[in-house]
């Protein structure tokens, strides 16, 4: 065997990986089918020492022998089926009874959805928790807000990461809110009618699922909706993009000239040619997993116009589309919390760059004041639009600028000027936003089963 | 002007088409800058007479003389506001104050898109209840269920459209959910501080959003988070694919070969230079918007991941994603409630294509009857898939086939056998899915506020 | 290790699954390294000794000491250089001199992606060839030609491939182009200025590519341009959908209901539960798979736009990107050539469904011969829509309709009516045309190096 | 009417937009319908006198009237032919014989795609020679090179614009070759067989498209093969993403923190409430549009599988491709071009910028001259990378940390460790390599026709 995808050896971790493995997939068809025994043992139809029977047998089904068969047979899961009733005798004669391919399979990624997800909520619960402390430790921190990537107003680094706090926290409402459409299970049989089951196809559904805590899909044709699928690879997609925001912030802001953010990068080798180099090569890689994420979605949503009561080009794409994502946004998740806990703060060089514009980022506060003192608002933007830009060009403060010019010295004296001029005196309602944020966070933290 | 987007003429009702109009997004952008001097004025930092003057004022603002500024300004809601001021005297002076461009644009988009996902709701809904009537109507016409294009087990033909049902009722689900993140409010200044508003700026904010019984968001950059316009896109290209997936059906069911189905076409001319064409324009121009839907996706997806405070690669892109994405599915809803209403419906020849196959899509029943007799499941499996083959081989029907060959003839008499074969009696729990899916439906329906 | 990506165990060639394994990949970037020796030797910037040493040593390099050491230094490319000089004494003085990681990274992705590309190249030209012979051999099978799904005019067998021929020469005509400008080497540096080199930068470029016979790219910055990849990956995404597009014709004409075309199943089972089953899962394959190719168009576009010099978000999703792209075409290509050389053609059936719209399909046919009498064009389209309709309203023959219609009888007897209606006197050009496209291709297949 | 798509009064010139009018979409169309009078008259199918007599009668044509046709007979080309034949008098009684709507359709798409294609072929060429005179001009310019946003090492600015000459070439060049494939006539009838005009289709075809100078498709369904469109498509997106990389070198090379090249805003206003701002607001709007761009490639590869001789899915989405994606392009050229027009260059911040490490960026070159000397590549490199790390931590400049180590002074003095350390001699092939990328593109655009 090769190695040729990431993802075997290089992205994800062990637990997550585990459940998107041929082997935990495999095993946890099996475990449907005799779940499936159960429950059309519960429902008369079959004799009831069937399904501990199979409960046995099924670990001896060997992956090996369902790949033999299917060379020979063509089709996975019938091949898996045969490997079932090959070492299970008697029993054996009513497996996979009434069931269609995707009674199991479906049902299976059901099962380990439901895992896999907990595994994303609790990361992003992790992630939220993180970012809620960095958001109360550093609410007094100032900062430059920055849009366009230019100098735009004073905030703090605490104010900075509630906004992540927020945007995550809706990332994983959604993804709670999308559990009870998505994690259902799908027992009714080739086209979805559960005719093979007489007029007791209620009960096999029924007590097959209850054998995982799941409920049933209302309909389905042969398979599940996939707008299911789709909904999951958008969430997914979306707190992807997210992070990738996250990441840029810090790549951005780990630039030498601005420096007030770094990834923590330890022993780790920047460059094989450049002995200083010191990489956010934490924070990149989420950037460039969040490219494979998104274009995952294309995927889904093709594949819900299927013909009829399905074909079966859903079948290959989704054996990627699903362990991709999950295993993708594993890796994302573990980067972040990763990159922030080793993130340096330098709360001084935050405070220099607030500077380097000559005070000139206070225009508006200055506006305001102006406003204040009964200056229209177009008028006073004009006018500091002119005295912002000639303090830039004759590189002296705004402060100096704004003295000097009668149209502002008529409202404003020098104390007054400097007092606008404190980014610490412009900071609005900060900490009480930081506050109503955290408490919706929290709100939606506490509605993770 | 030229007409260049079919937007312009061709897809997309009257309303809906007007509430992404330049001039219903400058009067709604308008109502807020108004809506804001109320919230201002009752936060006491602007004097309580402005809000009714500006009210009366707005309405001279005319959009060619926005445009005309902005060639000059170079900036799209700084013209808009200039405009304002330049017909409101005295009023004038407050016009904006405090608010960043983006505190009117996105509070706009959120009271535009409230008013579009009501439209999409409502016509969603219809098609809904449409397609329940149809699954209640057909539950007992019978058909044949096909899987890889191919026969496989009889389904009722109300069954085919309680699969609809099921699935739009999930998009309907999720975009009533999605309301509660996205249609918020954003009245928080340049970098979202309200630092503008001193310690008023809550009040501020819920004194403007009252105007639109909005909420806010709970916290935001210059701007509201992308990840709630990415939800939305994400859903509407959901719902478009579905919609694609019964206009799929539609068009492959009225090839002439099965026929089942038609679209109605009335005097439409078919083909400019095949007299007898009659093709499924409808549903084809369906499954061809969903692809202009599923492609809006990606730029909302890529606007997630903006610059700290933010940077303004959303806004051009933006100007696209929201009145294409929302008339398109507009267009595309319009279509399927057109579709429906005037599909040709053709019981007889669905009952005949059931026997296309002779009798070999009933080959699970027997199956199943065997099974009951005491073979194997893969047993009986093997021995009718080699009977089937040699059925279709020697073109007879599976009743010959089976009558005579001795491993079923010793278990099954030709009485037992014809029983079986009978579509009618292998319908499974048809009824009584179709009824809990309308169930489940008309739940969410009632959600719709 | 676990298995999780299909990759690892079910879709590809040895020969293209070998390409893509971690061991080549290293293997080939160790060549890389060896060859930059033996540019630096030849430029005189190293001992002329130095790369017949590498050459033997390079083969002691253990992935997993690469793996140990990447889990140390924490990249790739250092802890590959540093196993090849801990294996090579003396001579690993000089390993990787003057070298940025992505010399080694992209010149190695140049040569494994033209050997990718000479695979594809060559199994394209295999389908290609095999759909000349189709073409050729089909000629004059008739069967209906079908738009919107309906029937439209007759055509042939042969005229059907010979389409398929000429759509997929040009992907091989885009893919053969698109070599000169992404088949070529980068050796210049961490930034691309080859300072580490001194004055003889070129000298060790085109040393060390002559070593693989390759281009150098004429500038790069630390990387390559990554508008090639982009290209490649579209260009592939495009024969992707063509052949999609070739398995979508078999899927539809395969439906029992048309059954001119049938993807040959030999023994393979078609279900886990309907014995009867037949199913097209070739076919079915390829076109979803093609869904993963064209989603991986995104990553490539997205990965254009990287930093300055570059930045690493191009790195991790790349690992995805290339391997997987070009084994899923593989497989596409792979699949394509089975589903051909499997192809059951039913010629009876194809002339048979020709009638089932009782003649109306050469409604164009009576149309042309009206308007050769004089009739005009658009009169006769509308009196022909007419009577087309009036016919399949009383399910009798056109001819009939015709016959009996005065409009038409002025006109022309029965007996003209009668040739005008067989399908075998309205063929146009489809000789010539299949003609003209084989020689087309042939030009193309002889342009493949 | 509305105006909702802000193609209609925002982005793109009056030359592209004009091409993708309806209008002029229109009057090609008309035009086609000429030419193939002409081509019929020259078979010798149709009188002599015909054409001329239409190419006067279709300015007559009204597209109201076309309208008001379609509303009643639901097909656009066919409204169109009424039209005309309502203008024509005897001459109408041969409009549109034998052709399919398509066969105006794709070659009127070839017309209006030709001459879109000549705008961005020329103004690509335009923003390539730009490049090339700043790649000149700045050639000695030195400045820092930057990957992963870090500090690596020196280049010139000329270098860097040599790298965007070098990939849009790339683009240019993929342009050009792709109108022999993308820019056909497509004159073959219903389902491509030419069949209504009898054993003279290949005269009809060949005269009717010698009016446009245009070479026709070898063979097609009833419309040319749409992998043309998609790789139009995909070549305008990958330049639009290239073009977007530029756009984002500009936006952060133009951060306040680096200030080494800035957008031009003249006296655009930066902000609605922030006086200070100057915002690379074009730049933005260049990332904005190609993340639409990007978009569009999904809706042309989902439009090559069709069915059969074609189905009208590609209809609806096509009306938006070709349009947003030539006008977007046009948009992202013209603002590219002013872009460059307009930039402010600072060449002395560049300078300084490249000390704001302390010299630590020069370490590869002094690793280089440690192997000179003797020393092994990975231990010089270690060696610098523990000195780089203690000269950051210390804060002082990396002379000084050189100096005083004695693992350097053993093979360097202060003189030469001084020379080392200049990145004016470190600048490699620099001036050679933008002479051969000059000498590279110069050939392409050579090569436009």
């Amino acid at each position: 065997m090769f190695e040729i995808c990431p993802l075997e050896w290089r992205y994800g971790s062990e637990e997550m990986r585990k459940l998107f493995s041929r082997e935990n997939i495999t095993s946890t068809r099996l475990k449907v089918e005799v779940a499936l025994a159960q429950g059309l043992s519960r429902a008369g139809i079959i004799p009831s020492w069937i399904p501990e029977k199979l409960e046995k047998t099924v670990e001896k089904v060997k992956i090996e022998r369902i790949d033999e068969l299917e060379g020979k047979l063509g089709h996975d899961i019938m091949a898996m089926v045969m490997s079932l009733v090959e070492v299970s005798g008697e029993a054996g004669k009513y497996v996979h009874l009434g069931a269609t391919s995707y009674d199991i399979v479906d049902t299976a990624w059901a099962i380990i959805m439901r895992d896999a997800l907990k595994i994303v909520q609790r990361k992003t619960v992790k992630i939220i928790r993180t970012l809620i402390d960095y958001a109360e430790k550093y609410k007094e921190t100032l900062m430059i807000g920055r849009t366009h990537g230019q100098h735009a107003l004073p905030i703090t680094l605490g104010f900075k990461f509630a906004n992540y706090v927020y945007e995550i926290s809706r990332s994983l409402e959604r993804i709670n809110e999308s559990t009870k459409r998505v994690i259902r299970g799908k027992i009714s049989g080739a086209v979805g009618t559960m005719a093979a089951w007489g007029n007791r196809g209620f009960i096999v559904e029924e007590e097959t699922l209850r054998m995982f805590n799941l409920k049933p899909h209302q309909i389905s044709t042969q398979i599940a909706p996939r707008d299911g699928f789709a909904e999951i690879i958008c969430n997914l997609a979306i707190l992807g993009s997210q992070l990738d925001r996250l990441a840029l912030e810090v790549r951005e802001l780990m630039r030498p000239e601005i420096d007030e953010i770094a990834e923590g990068v330890g022993r780790r080798v920047g460059s094989s040619t450049m002995p200083q180099k010191r990489n956010p090569v934490t924070a990149e890689k989420i950037s460039g997993l969040a490219k494979v994420l998104r274009s995952q979605v294309l995927i889904a949503l093709e594949n819900i116009p299927l013909w009829h009561e399905r074909d079966l080009t859903n079948s290959s794409s989704e054996r990627f589309l699903l362990p991709h994502s999950f295993i993708v946004i594993d890796e994302i998740l573990d980067s972040t919390i990763r990159l922030l806990k080793n993130l340096i703060i330098k709360p001084d060089k935050m405070r220099k760059n607030i500077e380097i514009t000559g005070g000139r980022v206070m225009a508006e506060a200055i506006m305001i004041k102006l406003v204040e003192k009964g200056l229209a608002r177009h008028k006073a933007h004009e006018i500091l639009r002119e005295i912002t830009r000639k303090a830039e060009e004759r590189n002296i403060h705004l402060l100096e600028a704004l003295v000097e010019d009668e149209r502002i010295s008529r409202y404003m004296n020098r104390g007054e000027i400097e007092d606008a001029l404190k980014p610490e005196n412009y900071l609005g309602e900060i900490e009480k936003i930081i506050e109503r944020t955290v408490k919706y966070a929290e709100k939606i933290i506490g509605n993770v089963r």
